[in-house]
């Protein structure tokens, strides 16, 4: 559990840095910002709730009337609260503290688009923009407290694919398969069980496939990508089974072999890569690198990895373009792909600290090709 | 599960309605109204997918590269797809379908806030609205296929009702029966548990309270309102129990009992005013009258109901205010509560739909107080 002063850390540098960014007032609707910053974490609703701060004065949430207790009881530090009953409107309370002629607002980036418009329509003079220009800095550097629940999540995670390779798989559909991987991940200590991508056969090479009625068979590769979030924070983990039926004859034929051998090769150098003061492109190209020269630069069509925390894809991302260099706390995936479309494809995905002294690997399953009999 | 010619007579309907509406294009978003609008659920995360539905023109799917082959297999309905690459500008290739100049866009309301910015970053001379004035006439009116779903998720939930109302509750955390709640909606047919509402004691006053440490106490009230999704479908039912420890001094007081059976006669009388072309705050008048009648009017602090189908909350809102006539089709719940801030509190909520000759109750579980052992 991140502690209480954490929190109070968090928001007392806002305003300041709401100053600093040219910004008038902040305003973060549900989801992770608002976690990140007061520990509240309510269910993302038609129903306003808003944390106002302004660049100069007192942070505030307005939350609906019934939801009162609720935040009272969840917030994990001291705010002003302000509500609005069933037949007020909501979006007048959260301008109270926002002076007209103001020019300079922005909101939380996962905010509703209908939350925004109302509020534009309300505040027409203003200029908008996204409060991650504000939170990125903080949120991408992750603390002792923050990392410690990621290593968490990810061990869950790890116990999970432990239990599903070593478990019946053939003659299962992915979806019965993708059933069984939510209660376990719910049974190891997740609070929210998010995905779970079942990818067998050619479902393999479909890198975001949707777990579907497809029966698992023997002599084909699984492509399993599963995560959820512990006490908030995301587990994220990407393993690839073979399964036999037991028949050493079904095992897996040498393309896939090689084409495995590349990806882990891959994943291996991008994570040790992954060091303080070295460009997020550069650890993706690194990888993109060794796949290309293997000969399957263009199956490999998405960029390395993604950062992790409160949500399960944040900042910062491995992908050419972000030239932005790594640093110490910041926490990603790293996890390379090959992908033939229509016959299979092959990937291995780890959650990665920065650490001082280079790359932290939080994940512990070995990272081999799973060869079960299934 | 939703037969394929109902997206197919969505989609065909939807350009009309964009030009009858005065827009140049709709831009829907990964959520309920893709889903609705093309059978495809993605996952909402920073890699844009977007329907472009012009006023005139052919609706086109933007997708990323990588969740290409995930979008074919998903699809219910024939769409054209287009995809972008990892380092491209997916906010581009979106508005190539909307001519320069063009002056009126909307977006699906559950659209992120970021995603919302850029469009209008790039497209500044446009004036932008939300899509819900569009699609909320077609979403609020569910046809048989999708009144069946939410019957069956209805029912799924009333199962989970008995087996908590008949299972140990005393000495446990409302966090583990909440958990016990989750996994049995998954193992009743649902694909996802949304939430978990398990208030006991002084908790059954705060109606969004959040599951907690608080262990069970005989002698006390519990407030259970949960939910989650089957096909897409969204179930929310909530009955209020009370556990005794099997002792018959530890049962409810004068009090409660007065308090519930007013909460259940406000339940039973607003079903009953729920037929087509009876405004909707006439509903929620009914019901609030009857409980400010029985002298608890200021502790019934929210709306009756909200509509539910492929969102938890929607349109319909039964509400002070919604002065709009229900229809045949609109599926909503009916749930008055009274909450004595810091003592205790009651809710009774089924799932009605709007039948032509009056309304339908989707939940079958006894509306009665759950006096059990526990």
């Amino acid at each position: 559990m991140i502690p209480a002063y954490r929190y109070k850390e968090r928001l007392a540098r806002l305003p300041e840095l709401v100053w600093e960014s040219g910004l008038d007032a902040l305003l973060v609707g549900v989801g992770p910002d608002l976690e990140y910053l007061t520990g509240y974490r309510a269910m993302p609703l038609e129903r306003l709730t808003m944390l106002v701060v302004p660049a100069r004065g007192e942070p505030r949430l307005v939350v609906p009337r019934l939801e009162r207790a609720a935040a009272e009881a969840e917030l994990r530090t001291e705010v002003v609260l302000a509500t609005w009953g069933e037949t007020d409107e909501p979006y007048a309370v959260v301008l109270e503290d926002v002076p007209p002629g103001t020019v300079a607002l922005a909101v939380s980036d996962r905010l509703w688009a209908s939350h925004l418009l109302r509020l534009q329509a309300a505040r027409p003079e203003a200029g908008w923009s996204a409060a991650s220009a504000v939170l990125r800095g903080l949120r991408m550097v992750k603390d002792p407290d923050e990392i410690e629940l990621l290593r968490r999540a990810a061990h869950a995670a790890d116990r999970v694919v432990a239990q599903i390779a070593a478990g019946r798989l053939i003659g299962r559909t992915e979806a019965d398969v993708a059933r069984e991987v939510r209660e376990r991940l719910l049974a190891e200590g997740h609070q929210e069980a998010h995905f779970a991508i079942v990818g067998s056969g050619p479902n393999s090479a479909s890198p975001h496939h949707e777990a579907s009625e497809r029966v698992i068979q023997p002599g084909e590769p699984i492509v399993l990508d599963i995560g959820g979030t512990l006490e908030g924070y995301g587990s994220d983990i990407t393993r690839t089974l073979w399964v036999t039926g037991g028949d050493p004859a079904r095992g897996p034929d040498d393309d896939f072999r090689r084409l495995f051998e590349l990806v882990r090769e891959a994943q291996a150098e991008g994570a040790s890569a992954a060091r303080p003061g070295v460009p997020a492109e550069r650890v993706d190209d690194i990888a993109h690198r060794i796949i290309e020269a293997g000969g399957h630069g263009e199956h490999f069509i998405h960029r390395l990895g993604h950062g992790i925390g409160l949500e399960g894809h944040e900042e910062p991302y491995l992908v050419a373009g972000n030239s932005e260099p790594l640093e110490i706390g910041n926490a990603f995936s790293i996890e390379p792909g090959i992908y033939l479309e229509g016959r299979y494809g092959a990937r291995i995905e780890d959650i990665v600290v920065c650490g001082p002294d280079g790359p932290i690997v939080l994940n512990e399953a070995p990272r081999d090709l799973y060869v079960v009999d299934g």
